[in-house]
């Protein structure tokens, strides 16, 4: 089976945005053994996307297009698949209905041109959005197959799923590639890299590749045999060996963020959490927040961002502040047994720092204290971030759940900036 | 002047990377003035390389390809030119002597593969790599001009600043492309379109596009001229025309995020800011702390994530949650005002309502309140998002922000769901 992605939109021939949508389309089609031959992308002109989309099926089984599918005049991909199938648009009724009580269930006014989604290509399968209002379409050319999604990428990626890689796993047939991600925090890519390359060395099955940012690393095995199953089986031994050798640092296997692992912990261990947050603003509390569910286990937390908050409402001393600053251990454990203590929970965590772009009473950005209190324990580490606010923000997020989750486990506490 | 940009490479059809080249050529062609029509990928595979080239320069005046320039077996990018082309591959002396001087100045052994590189179609012209060792190539094929460059971004990106941009510069002579970016908070994509649509009906210059995510609405006005400066003129009375009739709506026309508006609101205002959050969890603190010097003006916020919390940190009354429920119009009063008063800040905001995936205390994900507390004013609003936990919570944000964003500019205070 041989694919074919097409973008649509003069934003991506600008260069206003990149067009991952391709990207992620093409790791989902690689998965299920899915030969992607050609990416193209072209702008909002009838003309241009029509000779496109003829191009496409006149040389891939299946073709996917993005973007276009809105309620604007400049969304026209409808127009143009109806086309190059020959066909005319159709009033759908079930989208007309899905659309008006959309805008009912909001309480808000549906402007006409929302009905422009409704129309189809005669003979189209629709493929219902979970959010959003624009359908998916799935036409068929000849031998060719134009599946057209949202260019908006949640929207493309949850049709990808209920529908578009299920109905293409299925024809493809046993023939799988699989992948799995051992996430890792607190351990520095390279390192990595040198613990694992004996075990992947000379090695085209499984493949292994490492990929750092957002204050941790992904090691990815993949591979690949005549069946998901049998591509399972021959990545278990060498995850196995890689979770062994990497030890605490590994925070999972199940490519779940550090805030669903955690959140799972506490909700396994019966114990509650309340967050104080300086440089980070709220940002471990927003992520906590994100898994459904988590108010079971999530007392809340304070963001303060002050000393003056830091005093009045977490309780630290005047004397922490005056004697050792607000970017200390002392005040971090202060913190963390003062939000553990106004919000009534189990296990208090706290961050101070500085995020940056300016240094603080003399502190270079980078510099982060957390820390976690509890019956049996008021522990405080550090580490040193590269001085830029963002990346500063975040690796203090990961440090801060993955101590979290290194207590919930009864792992070893680390002290300074090294994890290993 | 038509462009085409073609990347070559099987890592993009594998989704292992995006084609942020494309994005960036893109962009660069853009500002010269140079109209970029399409977008091509494909992998290291002789036949397809040969056939993208052959339809790009069927159809385009300039095509860009980026990849396949390097000196390993896979790399095969010049072997397609050449039989595009039509021309024998030469070896180019200077090419041989420039890579083996390198190869002598780091002190190491020359591969022989390296001189893979110094194979150019004949009567091609060379660009010079300021690092690297794969020389850029320029071929005429016809009336249209290949250029081909390496694959890697910052190899890439020289040889465009270096010789690509200048000589096509020259070429289209003064020219320019300018983009306005009006942001919208509050009103449908498709609502504003039908404001909007008769000023740019039968316009293709300036033209506009719609741009929905994430709680907002950009209306993209673009237009061409024949230098960056008189296509900025031909925006200006079009964009004021669209801030006119979208009014309080358009939160910005420098293509700001709102938390950095307000910001400078209140910066400018001076006046200083608390915030009580709930079903956000501490985005919003998140949001605006993310501004650098958000210190100034942010006293810091309290997620109050349970009933208690909302009592004991807040100081709502136990009445008003036992009458009206913590997701009220009473509680967003009660919680703005109390984070306000915790906090010593001039104003709070604070936001309470059901985020999802579950009802709670018989309401239906997707209703928000929001109060903003200060001297003169105690005041609340109800928004009503599609029943998505991830969108609740960002639409939350947003309305909150643009609250207090309405609040600082004096502009009406909206009620219910809809701003307009």
């Amino acid at each position: 089976m041989r694919a074919e992605i097409v973008g649509v939109g003069t934003e991506l021939l600008l260069g206003q945005i990149s067009d991952t949508n391709a990207q992620w389309i093409s790791q989902r089609l690689a998965e299920i053994g899915v030969d992607v031959l050609r990416h193209q992308a072209v702008g909002d002109n009838h003309e241009r996307i029509v000779a496109a989309l003829r191009l496409a099926v006149s040389r891939s089984d299946v073709v996917i297009v993005t973007g276009g599918l809105g309620p604007t005049q400049d969304d026209i991909t409808r127009e143009a698949i109806a086309a190059v199938a020959g066909v005319p648009l159709v009033r759908d009724r079930s989208i007309v209905a899905a659309i008006t009580q959309r805008f009912a269930r909001m309480r808000r006014e549906m402007p006409e041109s929302n009905l422009r989604q409704a129309a189809v290509p005669q003979g189209a399968r629709t493929i219902a959005p979970r959010r959003g209002t624009a359908p998916g379409l799935i036409v068929q050319v000849g031998d060719a197959r134009i599946y057209a999604l949202p260019g908006v990428p949640i929207e493309m990626r949850e049709m990808m799923q209920d529908r578009v890689v299920p109905e293409l796993s299925a024809e493809v047939g046993p023939s799988g590639i699989a992948s799995r991600i051992v996430r890792c925090v607190g351990v520095a890519e390279s390192k990595i890299a040198e613990e694992l390359d004996d075990l992947f060395h000379g090695s085209s099955n499984p493949t292994v590749a490492y990929l750092a940012g957002g204050g941790e690393v992904k090691v990815r095995i993949t591979a690949k045999a005549s069946s998901l199953t049998e591509a399972e089986q021959l990545i278990d031994p060498v995850a196995d060996e890689v979770v062994r050798r990497l030890g605490d640092a590994v925070t999972g296997t199940q490519d779940e963020d550090l805030e669903v692992v955690v959140g799972r912990l506490l909700r396994e261990r019966g114990r509650t959490l309340a967050l104080g947050e300086s440089l980070t603003g709220g940002g471990v509390a927003f992520r906590v927040t994100s898994v459904p569910g988590s108010s079971a286990y999530f007392r809340g937390g304070v963001v303060a961002y002050t000393g003056d908050a830091k005093r009045d409402l977490l309780g630290v001393s005047a004397q922490t502040i005056a004697r050792d600053g607000v970017v200390s251990e002392a005040c971090a454990r202060e913190m963390a047994a003062g939000a553990r203590r106004v919000l009534g929970a189990d296990i208090g965590v706290a961050l101070t720092g500085v995020a940056g772009p300016e240094p603080e009473d003399g502190i270079e950005p980078g510099l982060v204290w957390i820390g976690l209190d509890a019956d049996d324990v008021n522990h405080a580490r550090s580490i040193t971030a590269p001085p830029d606010r963002a990346i500063v923000r975040r690796w203090a997020e990961q440090a801060a759940l993955d101590l979290l989750r290194r207590y919930l486990i009864g792992a070893r506490l680390p002290a300074g900036p090294s994890l290993v």
